[in-house]
């Protein structure tokens, strides 16, 4: 007995339409728009698959293990959103394409609120292991104009690949914000950045290993830059010649984000006369387009 | 300052594609289809509906609560995918349609392995609160031939609107299991179903409330039947009459599964000879069709 092909769509679509038609009532125009966009796409890929029903069991069953390894300190099912891509599709959609703006990638987990002022030229290490790194760079407008007194907030994770709130003893260190001087300039000291892993031992990391993926984040430092009248930039700059740049976990690569950090030799001399002994450097440039807007 | 809209489309399709690539080292070739299927859908959505940060920080809230709610008794997440009519879909898709065969629906949670075998003619009440229902009918394939011996589960809630497995003093009630018999009859006493919420004091009841949706399920009487060389049918009978048809919180009810529960006065001689007193009671016919398959 072979399948009546023709009544079996009937039967799929007509499901759809129905699950549609029971948000009608939904006062709240943009939550209809979401659950009927949603339900279109969610049956979509059921009928698309063939979804079977252990195949959903084991659905249910790998939300269930996100859920349940979600707490105050770990949010599995942001991880789970940043390995499909979805947290860089809603940053994608949420920053626009204007004309030469830079552009921005995921926000991530480790930004905090209150990081310290350092001074232009200051260091925001902290006292955090790694490579000193010299970065400096321009904001300006799509126009080219300088934006000065822009609030740049840097952090990034140290040498062994971990953010200071991942300590337990409450450092602040490898994270700080500064403003641009009159002429949009900007410059600090930093660390160079270095690849880690996502936190892989649970639901997410199991989907990865079976799917052949790397829980590595390419090497970056992130920023968030704000202004008035400008839309505010939160975005991070990667390192050329990274091994990981094509894999990035979480997909927050950029070309344009890609920069030189260009190692410099023992007893080379630093743009601010620093003294690092027998330790090399590196440095790097990144000038910053900000796209008009709200802050 | 306008969008580039051509650029904006293409970051966000290069996007999608590049998180479609980073698949294609999975070794399970059902795997690779899966999460391919899914990670298109997922980004068309976030894409067509231009999901903003605060929603989409909802979302993995909303998502957050259904995890935490879910715990040995409780199954919050197959709440979602009922409500969202992803279940009743995922039916569909694996009870494809053949010519005359009696329609599937959802199993729901209520089903247990080891319900009491009870004679044709017998009362699966178990003593559970109730009107007396009489349902009889006959089985047969699609060709119109009787299924002696196919074997029948039927399992219901009772007049509360509870399931026995819902009560904690371990009652095994309004259930159990019978037998057609030489030409694909059979027949038990039951009880006439009567609607029922499924739980909305969780964050699936909030979306809901939030979408102006019932929490009610249409009253139904479930079926299991399964017979050599037969597709296994797991499915329902409603109420005719009952106002939840239309809006049944799980998108459980097909038009063909509707039967007629016909109240019988006080006194009406029962089919069997049972007195029941004067008490009123029921009756509803069920014929089942079965598709050719595998148990």
């Amino acid at each position: 007995m072979s399948t009546d092909h023709d009544e079996q769509a009937r039967r799929e679509r007509a499901l759809t339409d129905r699950v549609l038609a029971s948000f009608s009532g939904t006062e709240d125009d943009r939550l209809r728009e979401l659950m009927c966009s949603l339900t279109e796409h969610l049956h979509a890929f059921i009928r698309e698959v063939r979804l079977t029903q252990d195949e959903w069991a084991k659905a249910i069953g790998f939300l269930t293990a996100v859920g349940h390894i979600t707490d105050d300190r770990r949010q599995e099912f942001i991880l789970l959103s940043d390995v499909l891509g979805a947290s860089m599709q809603t940053v994608t959609v949420n920053n626009e394409a204007v004309a030469g703006e830079t552009e921005a990638t995921v926000f991530g987990p480790f930004f905090v609120d209150d990081a310290p002022e350092v001074e232009r030229g200051g260091d925001i290490s902290g006292g955090a292991r790694g490579q000193p790194c010299w970065v400096e760079g321009r904001v300006t407008d799509v126009a080219g104009r300088p934006v000065p007194g822009a609030r740049i907030e840097v952090w990034e994770a140290d040498d062994d690949g971990f953010y200071d709130v991942q300590y337990a003893d409450g450092r602040v260190a490898a994270r700080g914000h500064l403003h641009t001087d009159e002429h949009g300039g900007y410059r600090f000291w930093a660390l160079t950045p270095t690849p880690y892993p996502i936190p892989h031992d649970g639901p997410v990391g199991g989907l990865l290993r079976a799917t052949g993926r790397s829980p590595m984040r390419a090497a970056h430092l992130h920023f968030m830059v704000s202004a008035a009248g400008m839309r505010t930039l939160v975005t991070h700059i990667f390192v050329r010649g990274d091994d990981l740049l094509e894999q990035d976990a979480v997909f927050g690569v950029r070309d344009s984000l890609v920069e030189d950090f260009v190692e410099q030799p023992a007893g080379t001399p630093t743009p601010d006369g620093r003294d690092l002994g027998d330790r090399t450097w590196a440095r790097a440039r990144f000038d910053i387009v900000l796209a008009p807007g709200t802050p």
